[in-house]
């Protein structure tokens, strides 16, 4: 079992090791976070969505912006897409589940909105869909992925294809990349000391 | 800002890198895997609590064992203890915040159950109060921290306090090591080929 472990912990530091090697990886990572400061300066929002675990971590990383990351600042909007229990079972019910966040950015996204979907195997239909009605009505969809970008690849304006193939050490770069992001976008709007 | 990126996930490497060092960390997540895998088997359930980030990291690993994690199988017995949030808003209303994990423990909790508490500080009221309350019904308590493990430390019968006092830099340890855990214990009550 010790040797299992260490091997674990060793993909995942490898996985970080990798993006960290990236240049153009983290030179998205830049544009990215000047793309939500402008978001927000204008008015808009930004919104999350994933399933199980990147459900999770849609929603660790709203509260991030709604709440607060480092500094005691004012709340920023976002919001992760199945915090409302009440409307994801009444939509998967009534229509089907994998239009339940495609209907919430048709009902809540205006133009100029950021649209950060989390799927590991970037083929989640749910998302899929929601990236398209996004493009639709003129928010910005944002791909946290793993390496090959699946279905989402073709429909996101920024894709960060974490170089995995393995769910758990995806999900553990995403909530980094998602916290490099929150961090630099907060310093970006809110200078000064923390 | 690309130093600053850079700087992160060097900083997110290196907290790993000194878990993967740390014979005696490692050590305690295989008694841990040994604890929760021999609680499911005696028909107890694993509960999460957390706030913030860490609310999400805590509905993440349950959502592993209540969902699935590598292996299709049968669902294990795993719930966050904020994901009622009706449950959540009525008691932190009437009676308090600080006592919403512990009043469901003590509904809830059985002896031989498992209460796992993620609290970067380690100092986050309602989780002390629900390891107390824990201790007292004979749920075993598992302390997920930062360096110091805070109060938690006091009320934990395991204490993980990862190496760092940089809260989302513990997060991203916090949900590698519950990984670690949920793989493991999938792969010993449900042995065999994914
Ligand atoms: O391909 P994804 O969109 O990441 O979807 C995977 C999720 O449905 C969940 O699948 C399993 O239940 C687990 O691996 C979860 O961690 C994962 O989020
Ligand atoms: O000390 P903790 O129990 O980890 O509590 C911290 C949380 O209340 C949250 O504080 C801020 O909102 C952010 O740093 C969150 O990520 C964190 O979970």
């Amino acid at each position: 079992m010790n040797n299992t472990i260490k091997d674990i912990i060793s993909a995942s530091i490898q996985t970080k090791q990798q993006i960290l090697n990236d240049e153009a990886f983290i030179q998205k990572m830049q544009t990215v976070v000047d793309v939500i400061a402008d978001a927000f300066k204008q008015g808009n929002k930004v919104l999350f969505c994933g399933n199980g675990g990147s459900a999770a971590d849609a929603q660790h990383l709203a509260a991030e912006f709604s709440g607060r990351f480092y500094k005691d600042r004012k709340a920023l909007p976002a919001e992760a897409l199945h915090c409302n229990t009440s409307y994801l079972t009444a939509v998967a019910n009534d229509y089907s589940f994998d239009v339940v966040y495609a209907r919430l950015i048709d009902g809540l996204g205006m133009n100029g909105d950021v649209l950060i979907g989390l799927s590991t195997s970037g083929n989640s239909g749910n998302i899929v869909k929601a990236f398209e009605k996004a493009r639709e009505k003129g928010v910005i969809t944002v791909g946290f992925t793993g390496a090959t970008g699946g279905k989402m690849k073709d429909v996101s304006d920024y894709l960060f294809n974490v170089p995995s193939t393995d769910t758990p050490r995806i999900q553990e770069s995403h909530i980094l990349i998602g916290h490099i992001i929150c961090q630099l976008v907060e310093e970006k709007l809110f200078p000064g000391p923390r």
